[in-house]
C-alpha cells in the first residue's frame, strides 16, 4: 500500500457512517451505516466496524461530529456519547485525528457531489454568483448551519445556529414557543427545526385542538403532510415551515450565500416538496427592502446520505495533509 | 510623489468621512467629517472635500458604504443617495474604485486600532483565541454585522444582519413589535437596534404608559437611561438592550467568533455602560446547552470614530492592490 489508509466518520445524533479512504481524491469504501442507540460507546460502534473490515491499520482518522470542536474529546450534543481522539487513534493505529462539525463536512462536500444528488427545488436554477459562498442547513436530529467561503482554498465557516432563539412572529407562534420551551426555560430554533422537534409541534398542534395526538414519527408526519392526508399534520408541517422559511431567510441576511442555500437532513428530505410550493418562498423572502437579494438565491436538496463522508475524504486530500498534522 | 494618492470614504447612513492615503501603511490625512443632510448628493460632499483639500487628484478611490455591495452603483440603505463608481472616479482623475461594506471596513481595521481605541466592557478580558474569528456589530443609523476570519490574508465575511427578523421572547415583545411593524408589514432587527429605533421604542413606552413622548433624540434617551433620570427612558434602552443581547447572542452561534464581539455605532456608545452590566451578560449568553460557550466571548467597543476610514486604508496596502484593481 503506497498511501495511508483514512478512516472517515460521519457521526451524527441518529446514526453513524464510516468509510475507508485508500488513496487520495478517490471515493470512500467500505461504507456502513449504523444506529447510534445500537451501541453503548462509539468505541463499542468502531469495534464492530473493525471486525466487519477486517482490523484495517489507518495512519489517520477524520470524524465529522455533529458538536462544537473544541480540544481531542467531543461530547455530541444530541447524544450522550464523547469521543476520545486518543482512544479512537489507538484503535486503529492512527497518528493523527481531526474533527470537524458535520456541517461543515457537508458543506465540504458540495464541490465533490455528482449532479444527481443535488435537486434544485426553490427560487432561480441558477444562482448569480456560481463561485460565491454556499450555505449549507441540515435539518435533521438537530439544525445546524455551515458557509462555504470563496476561496482557493476550501474554507468553511462553522457554526452553532439550532440554539438560535427560535422565531416568533404571532401570538400562536409564541404559544407553540411555551409549548416548545417547557421545562427547558427557552426554545432554540431546533426545538422545532429537527425530527423531535417536528414531532412537537404536532403534539400541541392536536392539543390545541383538543384531540389526542397519534404517535407518529417525524417521518410519518412529514409523509401525511406531503400527502395532505391528515389535517393535523399538515398543520405541524406548516408550522415547522414556517419557522424554517423565517430562519433560512434570516440566516441568508447573515452568511450572503450568493452561491445558493444547500438543505440536508430527514425534514429537509421529508419536507422538500412543501418547501418547492409558492407560500414557502414568499415567506423565505420576505425581507423588506432586501426581499430582491432573497430572490436572487436558489434553494436545493442534497439527496445523498453519503455527502457527510465525501467532505471527510475532501479534507483527506494531500493539499490538506497539513492541516490534518496541525490539528491532531 | 512616489506613491499614488488614494481617497477614502466611510460613507454611513448619517455621517461621512473621507480621507487621504499618502503612502501605504501611512495613517489617513485631511480627516473631516460631514453630515449627509447638509448635501443633497455624495457628488456635491465630495465637490466640497475636493475643495477644501485643493483638488487632489487620485489613483484610486476607496469606499466603505452602509448597504450590500452590487456592481458599479451603490443604493446606500438608510439614506436615499446613489454612488456611482464611474462619476467619483471622474471627478478624483481616478482608475479604479473599490467599494466595501461599512462593517467590513470595521472589521479590517481590527488589526490597526490602537489599543486606546478598544475598551473592554463586558464578558472575560481576554478571549479563547485572540488569532480567532472576530464578529464586528454596528448599532448606529442602521445595524449590521461582520464577521473577520482567521486568515493569512484580512477575509472578511459581509451580511445584512440589520433586516433579519426581530426577535420577539414575551407578549409585551409582540406589542412591541406590531408597533415598529405599523406601515411597513414586518419589522426587521433595525426597527429597535438603531437610533431611530431606539426613538420608536421610546414612544412605544410612552404610549404603552399612557404618557405623551418627550422630543428627544436616540441620544438623549441614552443619557437619560445611563443616568436613570427617566423612567420611560430607562424602560426604552432595557427593551432595546434585551433585544440586543438575543441578537447578539444569536449572531455569536452563527458565526462563532472565538476572538471576540466588537461593538461600533453611536447607540452601542452611548448604551454601553448598559451593556456593561451582569443583567445584559445574562441575557446574551442564556443560550442553554451553548451558554458555556457564550461566556468565553469579550464584549468590547471600538471608541473611534475613524475606525472604517482605517479599514479602508488599511485595503489600499501593496499586498491588496490587485484586488483593487479586479473590482474596479
Amino acid at each position: 500500500m503506497t498511501e495511508p489508509l483514512v478512516l472517515l466518520g460521519d457521526v451524527g445524533g441518529t446514526n453513524t457512517r464510516l468509510g475507508l479512504l485508500t488513496s487520495y481524491g478517490a471515493s470512500p469504501t467500505n461504507i456502513t451505516t449504523f444506529r447510534n442507540a445500537d451501541f453503548g460507546t462509539f468505541e463499542d460502534l468502531l469495534l464492530a466496524y473493525s471486525v466487519m473490515t477486517h482490523s484495517p491499520r489507518c495512519a489517520g482518522v477524520i470524524l465529522a461530529v455533529a458538536a462544537p470542536i473544541d480540544g481531542d474529546v467531543v461530547t455530541l450534543t444530541n447524544c450522550d456519547w464523547q469521543i476520545t481522539a486518543q482512544s479512537v487513534c489507538k484503535m486503529v493505529g492512527a497518528n493523527t485525528l481531526r474533527y470537524i462539525n458535520d456541517l461543515e463536512a457537508l458543506a465540504l462536500s458540495l464541490d465533490h457531489l455528482p449532479a444527481r444528488s443535488i435537486q434544485h427545488i426553490a427560487g432561480p436554477t441558477q444562482p448569480s454568483d456560481a463561485a460565491g459562498r454556499k450555505l449549507v442547513l441540515g435539518i435533521g436530529t438537530g439544525f445546524n448551519a455551515a458557509c462555504a467561503l470563496r476561496s482557493t482554498i476550501p474554507l468553511i465557516l462553522p457554526a452553532e445556529c439550532g440554539h438560535m432563539t427560535l422565531p416568533v412572529e404571532t401570538a400562536e407562534g409564541l404559544e407553540l414557543r411555551d409549548f416548545l420551551a417547557r421545562g427547558r426555560g427557552r426554545a432554540s430554533v431546533e426545538r422545532a427545526l429537527s425530527g423531535q422537534g417536528m414531532v412537537e409541534v404536532y403534539q400541541w398542534v392536536a392539543q390545541t385542538a383538543g384531540v389526542a395526538a397519534k404517535d407518529l414519527t417525524a417521518a410519518q408526519i412529514a409523509t401525511c403532510a406531503v400527502a395532505d392526508s391528515d389535517p393535523l399534520c399538515s398543520k405541524a408541517a406548516q408550522h415547522v415551515l414556517n419557522i424554517l422559511a423565517t430562519v433560512m431567510g434570516d440566516l441568508v441576511l447573515a452568511y450572503l450565500p450568493y452561491g445558493g442555500v444547500y438543505l440536508a437532513g430527514s425534514v429537509a428530505r421529508g419536507l422538500h416538496p412543501l418547501i418547492a410550493m409558492p407560500d414557502f418562498e414568499t415567506r423565505f423572502t420576505k425581507k423588506g427592502r432586501q426581499s430582491g437579494l432573497l430572490q436572487t438565491i436558489p434553494v436545493s436538496l442534497i439527496t445523498d446520505d453519503g455527502a457527510g463522508l465525501l467532505g471527510c475524504a475532501a479534507l483527506a486530500s494531500p493539499k490538506n495533509t497539513l492541516n490534518m498534522e496541525q490539528v491532531a
